[in-house]
């Protein structure tokens, strides 16, 4: 690239494994930790205190607030939202965990406090207003259960190999 | 903070009361005025003609069109999107207004020329095609009218102390 | 503007046709195609090896990945998100193609390898699965066909004439 310039803002104390990619105009809070091999699109806002594991991509105009914790393998689509608080804005924040290997579709919102578990995966334009099982699959709005991850997965392998 | 240099767009003729705070990478319109004690995070657009009350909060990824009114105290949560235009591009643009203590939660779509009434709540992802009367809580896409915003504040004065 | 500075990522070879106009905070990745007389607003990513027809109006906070194609006279509402992976993260990729005319409403969540025929419209927070016909209207999540474009054209033009 023939830019040289950084346009972000990285806070203090911000901790980024080996091999971290961070784009253009995008805000990393003070105190975030970020492992090693995660990759961050551009215009993402990433606040304090938050934990996003190894080898995750988070693409472009994702919002992740305070007390957010990401795991390892976790993909979140563009344009992606997450919450920490409940009844706005009651003081009492509190972060929501996601699991390792999950997949958030783009455009989804995702509700304070929750888990989503291990391998699970939101659907585009999913709003999730309650914790998702491992190997869950949901969407709509409010998101509902649809099949298994395992569904999801051998789909995608058709679709990798072109059909 | 140990950057000095500040990396937003901040237009002509802008009006900020005292203690107004605007984050990096957020961009606000000519003539926009920003009441006393107001929040903005980062990522925000706030286009011209747009006028924020006091002791507003207005989280990151937000869409404030121009010719939108929101009043005091009103909490609008991220990646919400404001409009002011029904039929793109239709040259006869309308804001919306928010009156004060309203709470927007986060990801919501606020249709063009509506007015969110005193005390209501939208519902996080709802999309909102109509006016909202005062106290009213909506949500769902479209958004409907659930319970009252009394009940919601009874909620959060338990979740503040801690069930 | 009293402001000389730009505050943009703009890529490597990106082409911009005449009187093409980007605003501050946004992103354009290497190798995209800008036609004439096409606005970008704020805070806006958009792709490397995207197309972006002629006379567009790509409103703030909206996500373009790469391989979308956009047509001429488009108009792409504020918070709206393209993608272009339906298992991310599969390696294969494919854009989405709008075609001429097409009005994608605030805050909607576009599908992977869609096509959004000629002169549809697709409605404020809409979450599209599917291909759109030309001149459909949809909206809701998932969207479902409305009514027509034509009658959406009437709408506008009472509206324009102020009812």
């Amino acid at each position: 690239m023939r830019k040289p310039q950084r346009i972000q803002h990285i806070g203090d104390n911000v901790k980024l494994g080996t091999d971290v990619e961070i784009w253009n105009l995008t805000y990393v809070g003070n105190g975030t930790e970020i492992g090693d091999g995660t990759k961050i699109g551009s215009l993402v806002h990433i606040d304090y205190d938050v934990k996003i594991g190894r080898r995750c991509k988070i693409e472009g105009c994702v919002y992740i607030p305070p007390l957010t914790v990401i795991g390892d393998d976790v993909f979140v689509g563009p344009g992606a939202t997450f919450t920490n608080d409940p009844y706005p804005a009651s003081g009492r924040l509190v972060g929501t965990r996601v699991e390792d290997e999950v997949v958030v579709g783009a455009g989804a919102v995702i509700g304070p406090g929750l888990t989503l578990g291990r391998g699970c995966v939101i659907g585009m334009g999913a709003v999730v207003t309650r914790d998702v099982p491992p190997e869950g699959v949901v969407y709509g709005n409010p998101a509902r259960r649809g099949y298994e991850a395992a569904e999801y997965r051998k789909k995608k392998e058709r679709w990798q190999k072109g059909r």
